[in-house]
């Protein structure tokens, strides 16, 4: 396990398989760091989509709820290469009043490759003012939180 | 200026200003975050070219010496719209034996905007061992953080 | 069916489902159309690993064996947005000596939502020489062709 | 020059220069082709705003006129490589009631190394009804085609 990796997500967590594309990759051979990110956020629409039956194009687009990201931040243990399978988790390491704070553990094999995390705030799109997280959401956050265990 | 946003940088510090594309933004209507590291990337490619006086192309793709960035991290205070100019200045925040930290601070009409922090290591290509920095390369950074003072 | 747009593939043709995402789209709400060349080159990835069992990522970057990209088009007839899944299926149009041509149809719900060409060359990535495709390629190409009829 | 490649832009062709950077190009070394169509789409937003003078961003975000792609494609002569700089030169190839076709040469050193065409048409955003094109705009247009002579 590389050094100062964080340990590997539990079970439980919400998962997906990424293939390495050669679009993602360098002249270097290996992944071009902004993709990472490109990549976090998909899973975190997957999540929505899948795991908390959130239908995220409808509640941006018609009702304007708007989840800009305040803070990203990835790193990244070891490089990955056109043709790697990789496994991105997803946690939710804090949940604000008008935030959320995604934990993305990259890896593949049992070792971690990076980790990412991702915070977000709740606003309205027009008037820019945070919004509090809509209730049943929060449930569903919550109990996820639950199943996934709490946070090293 | 916006909540615990860092001090603008120093007139000294190396700048360029970007126009935001259409093909930056989301349906949001404002830069979808990865593009921001994107950016800082070829901020950082054009302060070794313009600033640093360094060949990157022919000393990675030649000389086989790469810069993986092992930590990427942004916070973002004011978002950006297409159309809009923003400068995005860069500052050496650590200068390690064999790796860099970069600060970028991304700001307009006197307002920080985002603030990023680019960690990158210094390796050989083939071996993947780090490589330290080039004397005369290392000389040139601490002249330039001479030159654009120490860092809050 | 949109006008002047080409008809359906046939059952036979590989196909994948791509889910559009935010990241896909523009301000507009719409598919940023670079993207879609962006998935274009993945469905033939896909095509190259998962219906002609090529070890794409090896035959590049190890056998030094090039596909450039020499043209590339499309028509664009129905916009695809956030949340839409679209199918796109591979057609081998064209098999030169040296090079493929590629017909890339997306659609959704029997309706042709884009259609691409994509015609790439086979060169030595060191000489930059022409290279003939592989023979057992080459006939595995030819069946795929027989598999899925003769083009419109 | 490469065979078949169309010949130079006039002189008088509104032409940027873009660096090729790290970003663009791929494990093979060269630029991933449909980065060329994102710099194509650049550099309609910079012939928009810099030589026909139109507010580009405004008239689509406020006055909801879109200019959604109807085709693309692009000729690819001559590979382009990190550190290379290029030219873009764009020629208004046909201008329709409610569309127009672009024509972007890249070119280096007097060497053309790709030509591509984009055919936008004008619609109203909301309604997706087609718009004829403003007549003062058709009027700056035309002004332009004649200054950048008949295509061949």
């Amino acid at each position: 396990m590389p050094r100062d990796a964080p340990p590997l997500p539990p079970r439980e967590a919400f998962t997906v398989t990424r293939l390495i594309r050669f679009s993602h990759t360098d002249p270097a051979g290996i992944v071009y760091f902004p993709e990472y990110f490109d990549m976090c956020n998909a899973v975190i629409e997957d999540w929505l989509a899948e795991e908390m039956k959130v239908d995220y194009p409808t509640l941006t687009l018609k009702e304007r709820l708007g989840t800009p990201v305040v803070h990203a931040e990835c790193d990244f243990y070891v490089p990955s290469r056109w043709g790697d399978r990789i496994q991105l988790s997803l946690l939710v390491e804090r949940l604000g009043r008008a935030s959320l704070a995604y934990r993305i553990i990259g890896h593949s094999g049992g070792i971690v490759r990076l980790a990412a995390r991702i915070v977000v705030a709740f606003i309205h799109l027009d008037s820019g003012k945070t919004l509090p997280l809509p209730e049943p959401f929060r449930q569903k956050v919550e109990a996820y939180r639950v199943k996934t265990g709490a946070l090293p």
